[in-house]
């Protein structure tokens, strides 16, 4: 089957390799019919040493089932499914607390563990607790927002979650994930932090309020002028380096809360005495995104959010390589992967 | 009148100076029946730099009102008074959500602001916001345990509800404070980490379940050991430095918390990486002391929780210099000053 491998830094190929197949009991098969690219995959992308073995890509996507091994009970063939970005046993006592991504059985597709979903198919362990099963056709028009439950719109909720995001509240967004979230979770006032004229176009039809686009102390100060001085209740850091996370903390509150999602790029935390003495929760890390699937996918079925939008270009898998292009040189926001 | 003045490290003296007195229309006067020395004064008595003019020491104390400004109308002169270790207005926004250390108005007593405790008497800024007026006589004999609510007793429940502890759970505490708060809030196993014989059996008669003597990776393996190898719901982080911070992010269990009290030597936090793939919400700060006066006095007053058993050398104010000497010196758990 053709899937997406990466060998090093700027090397993302297309290559035929040997079938994605049961292995073990638990397992499904899944075939792609839609996957994407991540902000997460940019960074190996970026950074990645050279590999003579490469790594198969991608860790979100919706698919049909095409096999189930012989323990998978509630997952049966034709299901149309959402593969998240971690596979989970739904058992573990951190399944139980919604805490997929710290099951004790459990991993992330794309890594050396699992294979990636940027190909034809995709082997699913632990398929009873890992999959989704959809009340829609394989070509559903919803699909785009539909793909965004298998990682970006349950990380933009992880995020809001985190960062305590309620009625009334005033939310700043570091990157773009946690837009929809902030405003569906009822925020008052919501401020994107960026630069990027097609990513600020995009965050203020998807409902920011307001647009920083100063950078580090000026932007501090321009947050503390829209928030009467105070600074935000909640900050949605979805970047990760040490310069997005010092001004996270920097623009909340006191007793006010900053959500992670963004992968930290460093081994310390910037500004800890300054989170301190004002109080200022840390929290947040990798989505449990299964959990959110329920929660979410009412509102997407009915319209009333719409995380799709964030998909700015359609490929196919054959080109992928080129989405990784475009995402990287900020081309494009988001890409999706049509198989 | 006779207050505590530190000129550098480890020289701390007891000098006459110009008397406390009434500047502002909403401050008291407060003679200081009672007071104390505090973990956080031995970093000064450890690192201060040498200085001319000194430094007016202590932020906890217990006493009877003196005076009160024009503008005060909530307390009057002959109330017995908790004097909390930061001023607050008690009516800015911040105060009406329970965290008056960030007062648009406020400050800490034993700074530049507003002089220590550690005195014959101390100026109380905003007196109506600040104190707290207790329904008994100023020779009390629960005095110990009323005193710890200016600081000692409201840190360590801040530390625990930083840490969301609550009935049934698992917590560690790194360092004494949080033991009592941990053991009110309903924990189910209360693991203490400390090395010195006072401290851990105090701990012991005080609600710990367990102590772990262990340092660094050792007692990483011992809390996951005690845990069936998942680590704590709780960490109450009570010391400050790096070592401490990292053990605290290390024995959380995946989705649990790290409340911090004590404050950060360093400017960056440790273990981001680690608090981060584990979704470990690091929160906490200053304490907000006058905020759970309300909550806490019930308990002392009914003898449900004895939190002045933590005093374990009472000195008189000239002995205030052997007092830091003693806690610096480990000879001593905390010191009441009995004026």
């Amino acid at each position: 089957m053709r899937a997406t491998v990466m060998y090093g830094a700027g090397d993302v190929r297309m290559e035929d390799v040997p079938d994605a197949r049961l292995i073990e009991p638990t397992d499904a098969l899944v075939r792609v019919t839609r996957a994407c690219v991540c902000g997460g995959d940019l960074w190996p992308y970026k950074t990645m040493e050279p590999s003579e073995t490469g790594l198969h890509m991608g860790h979100e996507a919706i698919g049909v089932v095409e096999a189930v091994g012989t323990d998978v009970r509630t997952i049966s063939k034709g299901d149309v499914v959402v593969v998240p970005s971690a596979y989970s046993d739904g058992t573990c006592a951190f399944c139980h607390k919604g805490l997929q991504t710290s099951c004790v059985h459990g991993g992330f597709f794309g890594t050396e563990d699992v294979e990636g979903t940027q190909a034809e198919a995709v082997r699913v362990p632990l398929a009873d607790g890992t999959l989704f099963a959809l009340p829609v056709g394989e070509d559903d028009a919803l699909m785009p927002s539909l793909l965004t439950l298998s990682d970006v719109m349950g990380t933009g909720h992880h995020a809001a979650v985190a960062a305590d995001v309620g009625p009334g509240k005033t939310v700043a967004v570091v990157g773009l994930c946690g837009v929809i979230a902030a405003r569906r979770l009822g925020a008052a006032q919501i401020m994107m932090l960026g630069r990027h004229a097609d990513r600020i176009s995009l965050a203020k039809e998807l409902g920011a309020t307001d647009i920083v686009s100063e950078r580090g102390e000026e932007a501090v100060e321009r947050v503390r002028d829209l928030t009467n001085g105070l600074g935000v209740h909640s900050v949605l850091e979805c970047v990760g380096i040490e310069q997005s996370t010092k001004t996270a903390i920097e623009i909340a509150r006191p007793g006010g809360a900053v959500g992670r999602v963004g992968v930290p790029q460093d081994e310390t935390m910037p500004a800890s005495q300054l989170a301190f003495y004002g109080n200022v929760t840390v929290g947040g890390g990798p989505a449990p995104v299964r959990a959110y699937i329920e929660e979410l996918l009412p509102d997407i079925l009915d319209g009333r959010i719409e995380p799709g939008r964030v998909f700015d270009r359609v490929v196919r898998l054959d080109e992928v390589p080129e989405g990784y292009r475009a995402m990287n040189e900020r081309e494009a926001i988001k890409v999706m992967v049509q198989t």
